[in-house]
């Protein structure tokens, strides 16, 4: 491995976990955020004090939360696309449609950039550790100079071939079934809530048979303890369904389950409940069918 | 153990292998089926030759389709319960609402019956091997005449209270999320076709990521390979789902994800689908995307 200088763009609660996984991982690590507080804090913590030189930049990640703002980082006003040097390498993480990354590695390209379409899944703990999953294809280039990086942050990198979109694809693929069982853990909680069978009981024996899936797994205690705490939040998922849902329409595909499971989502979002933990779909539910969900332990 | 007389009614693809688990574990078995050639095909195997009579049965084990079904063994025209013995079990496996099963327990009790509420999960496979998963609930007295056999054909027994219904409520639970999760995969699979993603890749992708399920793993591989020999078969989603959605609609609960399953399901019959396996339902989404999904070798 050799250390490179890395800036990590975007602190939210999985940039800033890669962005502590680099540095622990030996490189030397700019991390920005548009909360000065959330700069200032990763300084504190070992990140370099200075603003970051673009030209000495070997590798930006990019973990903000769209394609717009991908774009704006890259190429906006003060991009950093035309500052960074030839050879140097993007890695871009956000859930973004497949067409639109592989325009951003056509233009990265032309400046003499490397660009890996790397979109992340596994959450902000495994972020912090160092343990994500990236589903990653750009040219072998790209791959070469992210790879020290990818070694830090990642414990399994997907190699999805060598052409930017296959990356955001298989993402888009993963959010569009992540986001459809999340909702479908908190119909069937609150649905068996109305039979008798408590939110404890359904994960003892859910998870034991064939109706469990990873986030059932993952989110259904969240319920059990009246914990709505965001580790992500219920706005996620109008924004990552939309991505789906967009990518289908263009493709002329119909997806009937996602779009309902959108639905409940929305809901939730004029609920007022968009910033807590996506485990709060399960209140849109308990509200129409009159259930009182389990509350928290008071702290 | 002390070796039981018992009676497996349906002797369909769980009902055979719940017969031949019983049989390997030491008790005397009578199968029955509507199909004659299925319990002639069961008694070469070493079930008993002559008819049950009843009145020596220990544990009957019903694994026929439904309620209806359940009803008329138990209670129609010749029906088994008027001539067992006082002090005998019933052990009633089909998928039926909560209700129902408490009826059928009070019927049993009025005629000096034990009745267990056991709906199965696991799968033909499992069946066949005495590993079935079973969502158990009934008295003291329903569960301690139903150990021997459950030791046979039960790899976990879910004790899930002292009351029939409850058994049947937590597998409605099941059934809702596994015949949502299977429609999710088929959406999923094919809309990541649209983008290039091909089936063994999302498979290999998916099954590691947040993404992924019980049912994914297990069903998305017939996809693949382009296998729709019934292990389960489509026209089982219609019954289950419509049955949850009764129990639902009984509780003023609005469960819409599960709706927009049964629809694709329902698609799946009326293309003709309803006897192939229940991964099928992927061909919904082909169709009207215009995909072709892998076809399977020719054997």
């Amino acid at each position: 491995m050799s250390p490179k200088n890395v800036a990590v763009i975007g602190l939210g609660s999985m940039g800033y976990g890669i962005a502590q996984s680099a540095l622990r991982g030996g490189h030397k690590v700019w991390g920005r955020d548009v909360v000065e507080a959330t700069t200032a804090k990763f300084i504190a913590e070992g990140g370099q004090a200075s603003l970051p030189d673009y030209a000495d930049i070997d590798v930006a990640v990019l973990v903000v939360l769209n394609a717009a703002q991908t774009e704006d980082v890259l190429f906006g006003q003060n991009g950093i696309a035309a500052q960074m040097r030839k050879g140097a390498t993007v890695i871009a993480c956000a859930t973004v449609p497949p067409e639109f990354a592989r325009d951003m590695e056509a233009r990265a390209q032309s400046l003499g950039l490397h660009y890996l379409d790397a979109p992340i899944s596994g959450g902000a703990v495994k972020a912090a550790n160092g343990a994500l999953s990236v589903m990653a294809s750009g040219s072998a280039d790209a791959f070469e100079g992210a790879k020290d990086v990818m070694d830090s942050i990642a414990e399994t990198v997907f190699p999805l071939g060598y052409e930017a979109g296959a990356g955001s694809a298989m993402k888009a693929v993963n959010q569009m079934l992540a986001g459809v069982h999340i909702a479908a853990m908190a119909e069937a909680i609150t649905f068996g809530m109305t039979q008798g069978v408590s939110p404890t009981s359904f994960i003892d024996v859910i998870s034991k048979c064939a109706g469990t899936s990873w986030m059932l797994e993952n989110r259904a205690p969240h319920i059990a303890d009246g914990d709505y705490k965001p580790r992500s939040s219920v706005n996620i998922w109008p924004k990552d369904l939309g991505i789906v849902l967009d990518i289908a329409d263009q493709a002329a595909f119909d997806a009937p389950i996602t779009k309902t499971a959108l639905a409940q989502y929305a809901k939730a979002v004029e609920a007022g409940l968009g910033l807590e933990d996506d485990a709060a779909v399960a209140k849109v539910y308990a509200a129409q069918a009159g259930l009182n969900l389990p509350s928290g332990t008071p702290s």
